[in-house]
């Protein structure tokens, strides 16, 4: 663990040193968004030093040409690319002729702040430039949570030591090319520039997808009480426009300009024409103050605080780490659109490429329903609903039929964008995660109506796809799962990973009962949907059968489900007694090394426990989890979570601390080196579950399960306490006004400094 | 099977019209080469339509940086690709000015002929130019067998309407690009031109790799009696150099431009001057009228076929392609360097790169074996013991140790080049078809030279390997090999393939006689060799008990050994239920369904089978053969070769010959419609296995092996008859001076027509 540059604060993440080394770790851990843009902290002024630029816009994506040694048939044709947009925050200034550079000068102070409760960064330094002179600058910038396509920069300079000229010159740079690209291919052609007035747009068009954006912005100079709306002068260049405001001031005078910014996406304004569109937004807001402008912004984010604050207490460390987890959820995702989903890195930065894996419904779903109005999570499930059709063509192209639908691993219209054989065809549990998430959002909101509406037919193709999955093998009189490649991704073509089997037919069941469901209190919406999709009632049989005669490696002496067929033929050496020098192992061993060995990712077995805690008792969980957690090497950072709420429910409290602080500090103390890439946003959610899924649980009120029918935005709080390394752990989530009440199926014993603890 | 546009002769490849759609394949059909280098078919003169231009030199390669789509670890850096050379048998023509080009003019003629005989490539045509001159042309083109860095070519034209002027401007052109390139790097660069008098010559310099090849030309124009050795004048380009001939030529009359040319190879003249090299070659051989070349080329060509040649009777087609078969293998590898080896494609594509893959090992080397002297397969096995410390690194790699050798999947210099990890870290098998090559080459020619001096090394190294790469079971309280790929590719990271297993524990036995034998024969060099490697006797405790307690997959019901385990978990429908329209499966069903399937591309258990016959009944044998054929769809160039000596055995013998067609005449025939790839050289092998090995062990004397201690220069013949579809097959291999006889552990039965023939 790399110890963190940055100050402990309850809403704050405070940067106090200037120190070139971190600025692009900074660039990450300061990004701001708004769901539907994003861009990381870059310096708005010219950075000579090492960065990494980028400013992205929800669901704009390239479709880059695959990249493989070999190629294998059913490989996807592109992996779609998370754009780098063009960059609308971008100041150059002069004083006195002399680039204002943080690379070139001496930098005498430097803070930067991103305050979690309104949304607002802001940076500070004072600098001595090469020509001598000396100014102060304060930098508030944000990106509007009330509209979508508005973000703010107020950009102060102070004189410190002299009179002096100050040249702004704001420009929109839309020259943008990916640090993540397969054949560096042009991403984006520009269509047409204007610059006009204080208002300059340009109209950039992706390649392949042919995506339209208007990137614009428009800026005022404000000196003293004089407001000067109009640039001096204009520059074009050939994908870049830039106005020049120059100015003479005094010693110990300030100056601001003020820019307005972002972009117009076409997706969203069909047929709009953009550049009026942007020319609208900024006749909307050029005149209000910009102080107004933050009491809106703050307004915004305290209505999302309001839903979905934690507050802990006695430990700093984790209050600080939780919000930053809120935090950037919040900024990636807003829920409104339901065609937009939630990327792994947000718009923080580009590796992972697409923007949906299943860790949407593995592991974020359960915070969007817990803080948000259901339609929210209603629509992450709407996306899937939408992409049926490409989840079936995608099943068909690796030779499934009758409306079989496989869902990608990785992907942005629904098109399978990864490729590497052992996930993109194998790794098909994410299939029953997307089936788990209806049944999420049902037993959680007690809302029928996606299921009626949309997702009976996503529920049927994913059952059609395992009842075609499967196949019955004479040796075993069983139904098998071959090849496959479970959420341990440090085995790949296994047979029977036992978490597949496993949730396969947990969704045939739970298919099979929803059918049932519609059939009898919407016969009528049933009979349209059957016809649709070519529902036969005679496909029951086979999925009956199949229920019937699951294959489930279990181990007879140990009395443990197997992970998968052989697994006990593994050399079981716990991973506490690795060497460190090989961990992590996915840096220091070899690929079959880890394949052959009995090291465990992420959570596979665990993954089902989790899931499908009714399914088993805390005794078997404890029996599980001390098998498997041993031979655990949490390499993934879906992992840490996961087994922090399953620690908290046998009572292993100093495990599911331990793991919390991993989960949640992950980025803020850069575990891995390398939040420099960008953050990890969807393991951001598992900080959350292991705190309101984990220790909220704990809250054992009696042995039932009551997820009670609360909308969300009726459900309001969580409150406990916990003694925990000799401080006290108050932990309170939402408004503080009903009760938060995990299900325990026996009593749970908490214990702290290896002492139990008995809760009623 | 397309049907051969090619007619059917029993010594020569005869093209007979002139398709432009033919114009690739034959390209690689009537490839030469002499074992150093080699090239494609190309035409001399210009050709605008589509072509593969290729030319290639043994051990000059280039080691291009691997591709993939994600990385892992231990992957290698680089993939060795064969490169293309320079082109040396240019010869740029023009009659009255109007450039001869078959893709222009109206072709009236055309005919091509390869005579394996002799190794001699000719081709004819008669053209009418656009400018309305027609005229006849005769080439004759061939790579000296005896002279390693000689290529000569007679290019005759005749005036048959007018009289005309005829340009001839041979080149020589090192402005040459891969057609298989990762990256489009530049490969090559030239270092310096040399054009003086009749001698023209580029030195180039791969680059990273920094071999330097000197591409030379010399020729002269004949006329009636006239020589001219001068040209008129010379043209220098940036990567080429020409040179020009003229003349003026009644109507009737035929002049002719004789070409010296080909490569130095620094190489092979290390510190030599290239240039005086090339000079001092043409110097020799300048003077010597182009009959006296093709005299010698009939003569060197005659003494490979008194020691290779296979007589068929009664079968055209049979006899064409085993000549086929054998002439391209001789043209591959002529065994005099220890460093070259046998590339999938030989010198004629670039198709699969780096050159040794363990075909040479399982599939090549038996030829070699009895149809040269024995220094030339002793040179294969010496090939290794060259890169055993890279073969140790590439172990090291992958976190062995200890003197553990795995030995690469592809490799030009010893390093791993292929990147796909199923493979390259999986499909160890290769390791004992290494040591299986060793024992073979033993047990053949009675040298035990070979392991005294280099294989003892490569035998304990790769020992080593197998005793870390097995893991103990406390499971099955046997020792298991997890995570391979067997020679059947389309199985990926499967458990305890009954072939690998069977064959790592056959190498620890093996080595370990070796051993024994090696210190009770020559105890002080066995002390020596200890030393060198760091040989610990304890050593052998670990491996006696992995011998004692290998686990093999075995089916007690069905009692067959199991291709790996879980295999009865499939579904287990024979190859030909399949539908027409999914064959090739590896063309038209998607990765993951191939792998979940029960087909086999190649031999796999079997592959056992052919190599450890010893070990098995014929009983068995049947069995197995039975067993897996029906499931294997015989998609690698490598499977029909094995079945058919295996169908052989146990009198299949309709089986027998059907396969044999198939391996005899991929190329021929164009089977995968791909021989515009190039040649599948190593396959090649496989047909004279099947001929000899297969039909051959027909010939059955008594009831014992008897590979007798018979040099192959000494080895001489192999004739029998099998009556076949109502013609009579008669094989003669060899000199026909003594008996070859195979091995048979009880009678064979020969069925023809349905109907069993005892034979003795």
């Amino acid at each position: 663990m790399s110890t963190s540059y940055l100050d402990i604060d309850p809403w704050k993440i405070i940067e106090n040193t200037f120190d070139k080394n971190k600025i692009m770790s900074s660039e990450s851990i300061f990004s701001i968004g708004n769901g539907y843009m994003g861009q990381r902290a870059n310096f708005e002024e010219d950075y000579s030093g090492e960065t990494f630029q980028g400013s992205y816009i929800g669901g704009i994506y390239y479709p880059d040409k695959t990249k493989v040694g070999w190629w294998k048939n059913g490989y996807p044709e592109y992996f779609a690319k998370v754009l780098n947009a063009p960059n609308w925050i971008g100041i150059h200034i002069q004083i006195d002729g002399e680039i204002l550079d943080l690379n070139r000068g001496k930098v005498k102070r430097f803070q930067r702040e991103l305050n979690m409760k309104n949304g607002i960064y802001t940076r500070k330094f004072q600098i001595t430039l090469n020509n001598g002179i000396e100014i102060s600058a304060e930098i508030i910038r944000f990106i509007s949570l009330k509209e979508n396509s508005l973000g703010a920069i107020q950009y102060k300079i102070t004189a410190l030591n002299r009179d002096c000229e100050i040249l702004f010159e704001p420009y929109i740079d839309a020259g943008i090319v990916n640090q993540d690209s397969n054949w560096d291919d042009a991403f984006w052609k520009n269509k047409s520039l204007k610059n006009i007035d204080s208002f300059a747009a340009i109209i950039s068009k992706t390649n392949k997808t042919k995506f339209e954006v208007c990137t614009y912005m428009s800026s005022k100079l404000i000196f003293q009480n004089n407001i000067i709306n109009s640039p001096l002068s204009k520059n074009k260049f050939k994908n870049k426009l830039s106005q020049i405001f120059k100015i003479n001031i005094h010693k110990g005078k300030t100056v601001k300009l003020i820019k307005l910014g972002g972009y117009i996406n076409g997706k969203r304004n069909y047929k709009k024409n953009l550049f009026i569109e942007a020319e609208k937004l900024i006749e909307k807001f050029k005149h209000i103050d910009f102080n107004e402008l933050l009491k809106v912004q703050t307004e915004s984010w305290k209505r999302i605080w309001e839903m979905s604050d934690i507050k802990i207490k006695g430990d700093l460390k984790s209050q600080q780490a939780i919000r930053f987890n809120i935090f950037h959820l919040n900024q990636t995702y807003s829920g409104k659109d339901p065609e937009l989903n939630i990327g792994p890195k947000g718009f923080t930065g580009e590796k992972y490429g697409g923007s949906t894996y299943w860790d949407t419904e593995a592991y974020c779903l359960p915070f969007y329903m817990f803080t948000k109005d259901q339609s929210i999570p209603k629509n992450l499930l709407k996306y899937r609903f939408l992409q049926l059709d490409k989840a079936i063509e995608n099943a068909e192209k690796l030779g499934f039929g009758k409306g079989a639908a496989l869902y990608p691993m990785v992907t942005m219209n629904g098109e399978e964008c990864h490729n590497e054989w052992e996930i993109t065809f194998e790794e098909i549990h994410r299939n029953g995660a997307i089936a788990y998430a209806i049944y999420n959002y049902e037993r959680f909101t007690k809302d029928f109506t996606y299921v009626k509406e949309m997702g009976i037919e996503v529920l049927i193709a994913i059952s059609r796809f395992w009842s075609q999955r499967f196949t019955f093998s004479n040796d075993k009189k069983k139904y098998v799962i071959l090849g496959v490649t479970g959420p341990n991704e440090y085995e790949n073509n296994v047979n029977n990973n036992w978490y597949t089997n496993y949730i396969a037919r947990w969704c045939l069941v739970y298919t099979k009962n929803q059918i049932k469901k519609l059939e009898k209190l919407y016969p009528i919406d049933f009979l349209k949907i059957s016809k649709k999709i070519n529902w036969n009632k005679v496909e029951l049989n086979l999925w009956e059968d199949i229920i019937q005669k699951t294959y489930l490696p279990y181990d007879d002496d140990k009395k443990i489900f197997l992970q998968q067929d052989g697994f006990l033929d593994k050399e079981l050496i716990p991973a506490k007694r690795l060497d460190k020098s090989v961990r992590p192992i996915n840096q220091n061993w070899s690929w079959d090394r880890i394949l052959r060995s009995v090291y465990i990712k992420q959570a596979d077995v665990l993954q089902g426990f989790y899931f499908f805690s009714d399914d088993f008792t805390l005794e078997e969980l404890e029996k599980h989890y001390k098998y498997y957690e041993p031979f655990t090497v949490h390499e993934s950072s879906l992992s840490p979570s996961v087994h922090s709420v399953l620690a908290c429910r046998i009572g292993l409290i100093d495990d599911a601390y331990k793991f919390y602080l991993q989960t949640s500090r992950l980025d803020l103390d850069d575990y891995n080196l390398e939040v420099e890439e960008g953050l990890h946003i969807t393991s951001m959610a598992g900080s959350w579950m292991s705190i309101v899924e984990g220790f909220g649980g704990m809250q054992i009120v009696n042995d039932k399960l009551s997820f009670e029918n609360k909308l969300p935005i009726e459900w309001t709080s969580l409150s406990f306490k916990i003694n925990f390394e000799g401080s006290i752990l108050e932990v309170n989530v939402g408004k503080n006004k009903t009760n938060f009440i995990w299900k325990g199926k026996s009593k749970i014993n908490i214990i702290s400094n290896g002492k139990k603890i008995s809760l009623p």
